[in-house]
């Protein structure tokens, strides 16, 4: 009833201030969305590179440049905001005393997705990649989560860092 | 140059029309993306229960009753849209001959997240999960890649089917 | 009263499994909208076509061709989106009895969505109308409505099935 | 050939300055996309009052009661989307001069979807609905295309103005 | 307590039906969204000037033309948003009496946003700056806030009309 | 012309790679935004508080209570993204030797957002708005305009940092 829980407050409050760091919290985090945004964007430059290979570039070439440069900017958005959740939500000040270069390489993964994003450069979302996995090794550590690394099952055929589930 | 290009448009897009049937095309598709989603579902309704166990709710209680019925929505229409991008843009006739069921299924899965959706009802979740991961099962199969079942490394700590990845 | 209410869960919840099956469920469904995000891809083709006639793009020309592109990406996305709410939301198994070739026309429209999107191609627009329309009309008989066929009050002037309100 | 295009930009902005005046332009206006947009917003509140007939609701009717004002709410703006590219877009300095109500009109719409999104109150979404169909109708007869009224196919079922099509 | 509540359902609306007109109402508005919007309209066009004086665009340039375009059309549209929400939410009787050029002014802001958006044409965005400012100001007349032109602290460096607090 | 273009390709991109390390980039950076997010969060919380005040709430109040958690819920959202997109894409080793906290308060905002977030607990919500000024004031410091702290001309009537612009 309403008029109760309202008579309660302060006390229900006091309880969360100490409770209540997180969203939700569903506690479900996975850096899998963020990876799969990176491979997206190296995919997008390969597919740039295979229009390179043309002397010349018809409308439809035209326009699929268009596409995979909107799809790379977006996926790129999607790195940024899939660490942003990470780093902002699970981060807390355990996991920052036992991997203290987690600001340092969550701000360096958002400097290396807009340098991916702004070029049609490999290398850039290689490097992206790079931080990426280190992200998400640190991550699954943490969570006291083994890892392995494998080729992801698609194009573009990359070493990513997995959770070790089936031990 | 791009009055070449249009000079050359009925070539291009013969050729257009007998290659190009699928998105971008990118090729990276993962059902990892909806199996997380109907994770979350069935996490909100632990956490809607854990709130049922509750005498009287509080005003916090009934915004975070709300947070969490919209969670649980957002994530039965990311469930649908994960699906019908798999359904619609990886799956063409030879999946199709290979596995008749995949339209019965893939509806299935729409009308149980539906359900899911609608209802605090956490078998009905249960239900779309183990829709979700035969269907996740049937995409790494068509893939050649081997799957196995193993509980993901957060709540709700359900049994998801993953590709195999580190043989 | 809250106390009331989750002291009568299980009731509730065995009532909602037999008799909930759809979102919300408002039954405000209507193809008009997937169809008038067909005609939208066949206008920016029309109008790619427009400056195709031209024998080189200024610097607005190319800005424009990039906007057409991205529209008719738009739209191509949401064809999908509203012929997947109709096909996952509305059309259940007594729908399915009477019309079997729905899963198939729905995956369909699908491809023809996907190489709507991907190509310039009039045709390919047309033949994703074609396929849009007769799930209209399957939608409108599946309602007991009787439907007729009209030319759309705006470009691109197609045909468009419409039910037939006036009788 | 883009050294051309460009120095040739001056002049094609002296041609775009007398022509150009509105979004893409794709010409696509249809106000039905608003007048859907109401419907939903009716058919949420009779779903809200079907809920007020019970003496008391369950977990399930409050997450229920959550999710139609939701919906009430999203659809509230997008009538006033709608509303607004017709207005911004289509209307112009003719339409205004054959229709100088039209200003007023819109306006009102917009404080008339203000009231339905924050009150669950019938007789409020219907005055809006009124609006946006006097709204349709001008729209219609500026295109010179005749209309009708005639009750919509779904619930709410309530009376809509229509094109003339089949004339 | 929901019982009662719904028994007293009239009393509450008729008492809604003569106060609310507005959305929550937060009566939290701002134009500095909407000018903000259109300085990165402005910002967009210089960059776009500026590729315009090379003498060849690389893959890398054309990926930038796409990715200014399409910016500056995002904020095109955010600028439409922005003084729709304040028309439509925040100008009422007492202000269209204080200020009748505000529904000219209003549609006249939404054709120079269509007409920026169509062109890569700096005397646009200019124009469309040059409304929005006037929005402003008479915005926070309207409200009895003093205003100052200042130059903004960051590209495109244009003159923009800010509320007077320091006073 | 894009034959040439590419074949310039790698020149090209050794020159990227030393210069482009931030989005598009426009360099328009401003903390209002997130400063006015925080202020809605406020003022949800006020309101909130307002129908405390009530003994009992109608269908009405319940309704407007979720329409506030929601409007707070997405403040709480946009305040991470807006601080997210000036640490990620403004910020960088110069602003971070400048100003060595940039990475911890910026993470705090992160936390303390989520709090705000998850509870209606205005002290949550001042303490948010507190942190967010502090990287306000840092951020003009950085780029060399002066601050002066004025109440926002609109509820909830808090203090709020503002570059100064008149002097």
């Amino acid at each position: 009833m309403f008029y109760n829980a309202f008579a309660r407050l302060d006390e229900v409050f006091s309880f969360n201030k100490v409770s209540a760091h997180c969203d939700i919290p569903c506690k479900i985090y996975d850096p899998i969305s963020a990876q799969l945004a990176v491979l997206t964007m190296i995919r997008m430059v390969d597919l740039l590179e295979e229009l390179h290979a043309k002397s010349e570039l018809s409308a439809n070439d035209q326009a699929q440049f268009g596409r995979l440069v909107a799809q790379k900017e977006e996926h790129g958005l999607k790195v940024k905001e899939e660490i942003r959740v990470i780093w902002g939500d699970y981060i807390k000040q355990p996991q920052l005393d036992a991997y203290p270069q987690l600001h340092e390489l969550s701000h360096s993964i958002m400097l290396a997705a807009s340098k991916a994003k702004q070029n049609i450069d490999k290398s850039a979302c290689l490097e992206l990649l790079d931080k990426v996995n280190q992200f998400a090794d640190i991550f699954w550590q943490s969570k006291g989560v083994a890892t392995f690394k494998a080729t992801c099952p698609y194009p573009p055929a990359q070493q990513i860092v997995y959770p070790d589930l089936k031990a």
